[in-house]
């Protein structure tokens, strides 16, 4: 038995009942019910760039899995199996062990089954994909916004960003704001409950990974439209209200990592998308509007003037 | 629109006409007839543990697909989509558009769809998860093999290590025997039409990457029995039967990357096997048997003497 194999069977192998085979074989299989698809995403975690190489592995663990299963909420999916290949400098059982803790919680909390993996040996990093499921015609895609749709956000924007420029030393946050930020940055939670409450509701979405303006860009470019926000309605996170203004456009509008979802709907939506907010526990937020125009997103500031902030959101290769 | 979303859309997205949407939204959507299911299987290739940072990337891409269309051999089931998840030091055009015509050329040959990707910053390494479609009932599994059951392994061994071994200074090759031999361990070909054609023929399977003793010893693992092979039996590769005898042993019981099948089935099944082999045109070859007993692999001299080579296989995290 090859180390390999046994780090999967110690720390990651769990009775997968939904699967037709789980972790062990060649591969896994899975079947899906009639009528409905597979929603597949992937995402890598690499040490250096996504996290700090001494990051919490609790913490990790379910960040790594939280912002997959981001993707399948802004589909509208239900979340059913995922991957895990896991790249580690050395066998640390102390670091596994938590690790997958932090994994298995929030995958227990959405009942989903790890059914591969793949241990290697390299610099830290971590590449899951995420399977859902969804009726082909109720899936929420970023291609199906249309003119006149309202522009919505889930919870608020900038914490994550806030956390992570202190965490870098661009700013300097007291503690207790430091740690209602650092909350958003390594514990995003992804907002499936809302995902599938907009399944016939949303025509459009996307979940916030790299920032609002350059995640409904892809919202407009999908669909071919313009999106014009009001400044003054983003809902911004609390603990960047409470620090200088200077701070609230880069993480509020180009800052990345909060996991909430933007989507658009008709306007006659408005009254269902407040009840589901309610019935969800999260603050919906509309910010603006959907138009024919340049493919692309406007920002207005109060006085209805148009804002010159950059759309770049977060670049992984320039940050 | 941000760096990553171009590389992607630049050299990473193509027509995939069987999913219901591929790359460029939250989630690819893919369906699966009825009766079937998907075989899932990742797999990850890091620089300096899996390649050196200098190898030829139409090679790589290449060859972290077919590692991981193996995988789908092995398991009987038709190559259907994959998602690519690539870490890069940084963007280097050239690098990417042969790495990209390696993945693509490999892709075009299976009628592989990427339906989906991810881009980040990092130490070089690639992450590919592949689907395979398969009738639940035929699936090539692991736990299937009978005592009396014949082993079987396709092609030939020991040629991918023995290459490595020359790569890493540990022997000597004469160039044209390095060069035969490098071409196993840089170009394999997954045994996918001889999967497919094992369907209903062999009672359990498995690719060889780790070693033909690691690899059968998860047979046995799965299947709770023992495999007794005869070493003399053992096909080689041309490559390494040129070489002296001390290196037969360690590449070609030990040695990984040839990512032939080593399969078991009734001894009914010889002359349909035959068959297949000269049909799919893949040399085939009997090794063995499946007995109870002690669960694991041993093998046998030309005397009939147990020998004690180690079943370590290739180590993830020892080599």
């Amino acid at each position: 038995m090859t180390p390999e194999f046994s780090l999967i069977a110690r720390y990651f192998t769990r009775p997968t009942p939904r699967a037709a085979l789980g972790v062990g074989d060649d591969c896994a299989l899975i079947g899906v019910a009639d009528g409905h698809v597979l929603a597949v995403s992937t995402d890598t975690l690499v040490s250096g760039t996504h996290f700090f190489v001494d990051a919490d592995p609790v913490k990790l663990g379910h960040k790594g899995l939280a912002v997959n299963l981001s993707d399948l909420a802004a589909m509208g999916a239900v979340p059913r199996y995922v991957t895990l290949a896991l790249t580690l400098p050395s066998v640390d059982d102390a670091w596994l062990d938590a690790f997958s803790r932090g994994f298995f919680s929030l995958a227990d909390r959405y009942n989903v089954e790890l059914i591969g993996g793949d241990t290697t040996r390299g610099p830290l990093s971590m590449t899951l994909t995420v399977f859902g499921e969804v009726p082909l015609s109720s899936a929420l895609r970023r291609d199906g916004a249309k003119a006149g749709d309202d522009v919505w956000v889930s919870g608020s924007l900038g914490g994550a960003a806030l956390a992570l420029k202190h965490m870098q030393s661009k700013v300097a946050l007291k503690p207790n704001v430091f740690e209602r930020a650092a909350e958003r940055l390594h514990s995003p939670l992804p907002r499936i409950e809302l995902g599938l409450a907009l399944r016939g509701i949303a025509s459009a979405a996307i979940d916030i990974s790299d920032g609002l303006l350059a995640d409904l860009g892809h919202i407009c470019e999908r669909s071919k439209l313009m999106a014009e926000i009001e400044w003054a309605s983003v809902p911004l996170s609390p603990a960047l209200l409470s620090v200088g203004p200077e701070l609230r456009v880069p993480c509020g509008l180009a800052g990345g990592d909060d996991y909430e979802l933007c989507f658009t709907a008709p306007a006659a939506m408005r009254a269902r998308i407040d009840s589901i907010a309610a019935e969800v526990g999260v603050p919906m937020t509309r910010i603006g509007v959907m138009r024919q125009g340049d493919v692309g997103v406007v920002a207005r500031d109060e006085k209805g003037e148009l804002m010159t902030a950059s759309a770049a959101g977060f670049d992984h290769f320039s940050s």
